[in-house]
């Protein structure tokens, strides 16, 4: 297996090929689902993978695979996969890395004859990002029996448009019923999009698992009023409750190693200089690895609601709008991707993924795990987003490693 | 003087009858300047004010001045006035009491055949809200030589039409140069837009002044980030660092009796649920009736913006965009609204103004005074905004006593 040696220079110029497909001024990709410009890259990987020998099939929701076959092909594929479409302001890496991560070990098996146990494919996701149509993770959420395709294909965009008619449009309604492709494991490469293997000098995010994430909405009322006619005493703000509420959100999660929690939204009424906020609507992410963990920090945060109430007159409102439990990958696939790394000489850490991913959905039919490269200043959803040459060809080679690892243990 | 009575009733038919210029579902008027609905009541009013034999002149922004001859008219006028624009969503009552009390006054006047000393004057202010063209009493403004006429000419709407092409697209360009009309003295009838009468319950608020204003923007700068992805120490939330400035606005304010401390915009970019908010604009209103008062209200907040900025290491700018100095109005003026409600047997209490209003432009150029009535709720700028029947009445009973108490100097 140390003999195998991925060809960086070719990842990286296909990674700044695909990048034209949606290139924005600021060095970024916009590149929505579904779109003209999906179906481009689509069309692109499509006749990539027929290069290599590989055979492409496309689902009804659009999910591709291509497959490569191996010795044995009696069994289930061992996957590779993560998804093309981006952010509006999206970066270069976010997803198209893992798909063009695996088109490189495609490519170098295809270089070197080399002939795996099991068979090998690669899957391009549709709609990872959610961002035309939510929910996000659609398509690997589809084949996992999470949502199914008549929901899929309700979903609309901002302009009306369905996932329905989208797909049929860019012509990538496939044939195969969504989740009749079996897989045998799934790895998938993905930028970190945070900050801790580059604070720690890191080249390998060895991915044991995703976050549980709960979503709440609150809503604070208190009185709208003159704010040069009312005085202090009278005042019902209902901003400054909020400020105290957007501190305990902070608070909690400070209080909780590991966990996270973040008011990423808020919108004041009516919002005029002049005038006491009567109306907060805000938004609440808390993120821990361990579900206990979470009940903890909803109740600390209920808590603290309670005594801001208490305090301040004002109503306050909030509730749970998504629990999305945490993931654990599976140990065969971590120990694969920690040796992969180890026989490439790379510096990892285990790390637990903060964003959602469609490992986190392909891990509830399959063995599942994630391999992690830095982005720098953790910047993600972003056109800066940035992942190193020498960082993009290690995860490629990382994810080389660990699928010829695994598949070792079908060589009898 | 005991002997002259206000209408009340006809007082309060005409507020409702103008009400329909505008009035919107919810009970409140959307009458914006110089529109075409601002004309209908322009003409309206300038019909009533011949009725009792006034004469109209319109200066050359289109404030319009009604005259009421006196005994001496050689004497400048003693005038009354407010505005009949409205907010988008306003009410009833805001500005337009002012103008409809000085025309119950008027008509009071004229059915008793009641020759006052000097002549008396109606007023009816153009764009006092602001909210078509910024910035607020833009007409009372111009009259005072705080702004010129092209300057408020070459004010634009949303839709980019400018104040030029609206007053001469309604024909309300008048000949008299703004500022041209001589005013002896003016009491502005208005409503509270604040609890403070209604929470003490008095009737009548005798005002001295007008608070002094200070309006600042600020914006903080974090980093914005993935939310699950970036753990709490590696973050720069610019929300929390501004939810402390809130905090600090409110403290500031609490911590100076009589002062008003609020925000009352916020924007945090890019306002989505799973990024770390990584800009935040928003504005702070402070205001006191004493301007060494102000001075230190900023002192203090620039030293929270120092320690916060310390503490959390986020980049925290801010400037002061507007100062409004406190406005002290004339002491005989003041002493006449005492007497009118002391003579009407009104209780009344001094009260010091906390939005701008025309009267605080007016005040410049000639003796200038208001009269408060309640504001139910302290609502304004709101269609719920509410004042009695009875307090509308009083209001203009006090104003008709004051003119004619004010009068009573030019006997000789």
């Amino acid at each position: 297996m140390q003999n195998l040696q991925i060809n960086p220079q070719r990842l990286w110029d296909m990674l700044m090929e695909t990048a034209a497909f949606g290139g924005t001024p600021k060095g970024g990709v916009c590149r929505l689902t579904l779109t003209d410009l999906d179906a481009k890259v689509r069309d692109w990987f499509k006749a990539e993978c027929e290069k290599v020998g590989c055979t492409v099939r496309i689902d009804e929701v659009g999910n591709m695979f291509a497959l490569r076959p191996g010795r044995r092909n009696d069994l289930p594929p061992i996957a590779m996969g993560s998804h093309l479409d981006t952010q509006p302001t999206g970066g270069k890496f976010d997803g198209i890395l893992g798909v063009l991560g695996g088109l490189e070990v495609l490519k170098t098996l295809h270089d070197l004859g080399y002939e795996t146990n099991a068979p090998v494919m690669l899957v391009n996701w549709t709609n990872e990002e959610g961002s035309r149509f939510a929910p996000a993770m659609l398509g690997s959420g589809v084949f996992a029996g999470v949502f199914d395709r008549a929901y899929a294909d309700s979903r609309e965009d901002r302009n009306g448009v369905s996932f329905k008619d989208a797909i049929e449009a860019i012509g990538y309604r496939g044939e195969v019923p969504a989740g009749a492709v079996e897989l045998g494991a799934m790895f998938e490469l993905h930028i970190e999009q945070g900050p801790i293997l580059e604070a720690e000098g890191k080249t390998v995010g060895i991915v044991k698992g995703v976050q549980g994430m709960r979503w709440y909405e609150a809503t604070v009322i208190g009185k709208e009023a003159h704010t040069g006619s009312t005085p202090m005493n009278l005042r019902r703000d209902a901003l400054v409750g909020t400020a105290k509420l957007i501190e305990a959100v902070n608070a909690v999660a400070l209080a909780h190693p590991g966990a996270v929690g973040t008011v990423g939204l808020i919108e004041s009424k009516p919002n005029s200089r002049n005038v006491i906020p009567g109306e907060v609507f805000f938004t609440i992410d808390f993120r821990h690895p361990e579900a206990p963990v979470l009940d903890v920090l909803e109740a600390d945060f209920a808590a603290a609601v309670a005594k801001i109430a208490e305090a301040t007159g004002l109503e306050i409102t909030w509730k749970r709008i998504w629990d999305s439990p945490p993931v654990a990958f599976h140990p065969d696939l971590i120990e694969a991707v920690r040796e992969g790394a180890a026989v490439a000489g790379l510096p990892a850490r285990e790390i637990v993924s903060g964003p959602g991913h469609d490992a986190a959905y392909i891990a509830r039919v399959c063995p599942t795990t994630m391999i992690f490269v830095p982005s720098k200043d953790g910047i993600s959803h972003n056109e800066a987003e940035s992942t190193t040459f020498d960082e993009c060809g290690a995860g490629a080679q990382v994810l080389l490693n660990a699928v010829l690892t695994y598949d070792r243990r079908f060589a009898a």
